[in-house]
């Protein structure tokens, strides 16, 4: 039974004029406590990310690094052949580049946390999930690392002492192994659903699963995409809801401590 | 008449398994003392990022940011219309990402020098050439602005505080302005004929212009460029005659203090 | 007094899952006659391409193609430095890429229509729109070019023989001179006023500039973008009006022949 | 016993000013049959395609389409998830580019051959093969596929009665099951080892494989890489063998009429 959660959201996927999904950053910062900021591979440009930063700055958010594959084609959902080395260094860069941002707008990186398809490879490669974990004990050790609880990222970073927060996935579905089920498009979701969903994943730390089936889930965070259709319902229905039954909302640097 | 003078180069201008030019970096760099490493926008990936500072960190280098156009088509001798703060952005993206390699091999961001077409527009571009230099007051105030004398980004540093670093281009012609002549293609030069107007330069603080004369020039670092043909052979010339003139070579940091 | 008009409109102007405006291609193409459809550079990609040149055929509209600099961040609405046979063989590359999917849908490459800063640079650059022109008198003779009247592509065009097409820009104002006010951001302009100017310059050949004057203006197709915000009403607007006052619409093929 | 056989090689794989390997297509040119010009996407750029159009034109070799994964960094050599009929949209794209520049020099599109992952990932995807040899049979009925025999795409153009050519590697190893042995990078070959397989290969349709087997082997092509080291002496001494046996060297089209 939960009294405070952060609640983060992917923000800054866009590029140039370039568009996804409905709803806008400047919309949804409001209402969400952690920000994953689109780092220029699967999505965002200098220019975004500047503008991202100083958004989630100014609204008190917690600022994340949101690294993905080189792939503006395939939105970085899309998994690429490469050693963990090469997808740690590709990861580097751009947690640096935001780092900049940051640095420039006087608020530290909060957390680092992979996106789309090279979050799901880290999850199940504990060589590739090691190696992050390492650099980022070196050149940050009191960055989060988000990820799924029980995955190979959640262990490297335990077994490292790297800070870390599990998350829950408001808008994705879960299998029995307590995985997500990883889809391109994820259709428009019914935001009240997704809500009482996400409500019970706090009070009674249970989640009913694809085939049906209820598991246990334990998590510091809950994520929604702002690229879901109705990204901004979902967010209001969220907070209504877990406000009502007295959960409060922050980010996971207030929360854990950093 | 110096007694003491940097010697900067690019480096890192690969990506993935292509070449740019001649030479290698692993043998120039036990020449140099200030590595200007491409930070993946017209040259660069984060592979070849983190080998090289690794190879200036080892070599006691002084480890640089050389960000350019986004563009490996034109190598980043291009021209891409953009207006000031949206360059900048562009930059600090690149110089972050840098950064972060640098800090996961502990040693510090030394220089930043735009590279191309960039450097060039900086250098005429006086809006471009402080809001830079803001961003770096801010972010990194002990970095040096590697420049042409004269230009709107020397100007932009000396206004600011900003510590800056005058270069005198090797493998470059100077016209009676004292500007150097820009060209996309640089050929094969002899590699004496420039060590020759090197030690000229430190000991007289002149140089012959592409029309005849005789100008001054002030510099604190000498620049020559690793995809210039015979590259190697350019740096051991000018190193044989600078040491054997009484003049010693080392990074910026420890000729001017940072 | 024209009694038949083309309406061309630039299509598959996205790419993966990115967008651009606010209307779709789907609800666009049959109000239109003639489209110009994205070649990958600035916009579009293999699988939207395949998609667009389908349903422009299946709806019996002109399939045209969009070629524009290699710049999606910016749209292929920034000048990038090529000289003429470089600039040539990027939209050689790219009509090629869309001439094949139309093969693969068994309809012809109507005409060719650079797209942006491409477009804005060959109306002002001889060299390259004769270079252009040869390419397609070789390649393809009877492909309309689509241009400004009076501008370098149109002189080009006519001096070589190559069927030539001259627009009128109803989402774009015009200076005294008869050239368009190139803007990178073109905001919501009021459909039926878009609608008026260009029934009045369908019927008296006249059109009132930024300035105020009136001056006269020849053309056979009349352009507007799909990126245009609220570009469906504006195409409803001015068919219509056209439509209403006796013009009827068609590709420029069967208005000229090909 | 062959008395005729193809010598087919990837060209123009470099792109701006950067390139890989050792030598140079101006110098192999002269010594193949058939060339497979790369496309863009993996390496090459519009210009360097058409000047390697027009060098294989003026030599008389047959001009081949060498379309790629989108993707420079790995030189192609990276699988990316794509469904079939994604991956053969982008092959469309890719060729006919190619074929444009083709008609430009006035030369037919002899065959088209996928390069590195993408052959590797349609020899052993169906689905993927078929919709491109239906997209051939479509667009370019007289154009041949290169490919391993016994591979998807072998047997994919032989049910749909599009021409075919199987290839035998010179400078690849071989598994027991006939499958060449993949490799990112590919050593300095011995130049008289490779001319001696390949000439048994010609003479007895055996080759050895990398468990000391022998295997049979047929084909119509022999392939090595311009990128492999000592691409020129390779294929120096392959030329010497084959001669000097007897056996003449011709483009496919010329073998097995187009």
């Amino acid at each position: 039974m939960k009294d405070i959660v952060d609640i983060n959201c992917d923000m800054g996927e866009a590029f140039g004029r370039w568009r996804i999904g409905d709803t806008q950053d400047s919309l949804l910062i409001s209402h969400i406590s952690s920000a994953n900021i689109a780092t220029g591979f699967h999505a965002g440009d200098p220019n975004l990310m500047d503008e991202t930063v100083a958004l989630a700055a100014a609204h008190g958010v917690g600022v994340g690094a949101h690294p993905g594959y080189n792939d503006l084609q395939g939105f970085g959902r899309r998994k690429i052949l490469g050693n963990s080395k090469e997808l740690v260094n590709d990861i580097i860069y751009q947690v640096g580049a935001l780092r900049e941002f940051a640095r420039r707008h006087s608020v530290p990186v909060q957390h680092v946390k992979p996106h789309g398809a090279l979050y799901m490879e880290m999850a199940v490669n504990s060589d590739f999930a090691q190696i992050f974990v390492q650099y980022l004990r070196t050149v940050s050790p009191n960055a989060f690392v988000f990820c799924m609880g029980g995955s190979a990222t959640h262990r490297a970073a335990l077994d490292a002492g790297q800070p870390v927060v599990r998350e829950f996935y408001a808008d994705r579905d879960y299998d029995d192994s307590g995985s997500i089920v990883f889809t391109r498009e994820a259709g428009r979701p019914d935001p009240m659903v997704l809500a009482q969903k996400v409500l019970r994943a706090c009070q009674e730390g249970k989640v009913r699963t694809v085939t049906g089936n209820d598991i246990d889930i334990e998590f510091e965070s809950i994520c929604f995409h702002s690229d879901t259709l109705g990204a901004l319902d979902i967010v209001l229905s969220m907070r209504e809801l877990l406000i009502g039954a007295g959960i409060r909302i922050a980010p996971v640097s207030q929360i854990l401590g950093q």
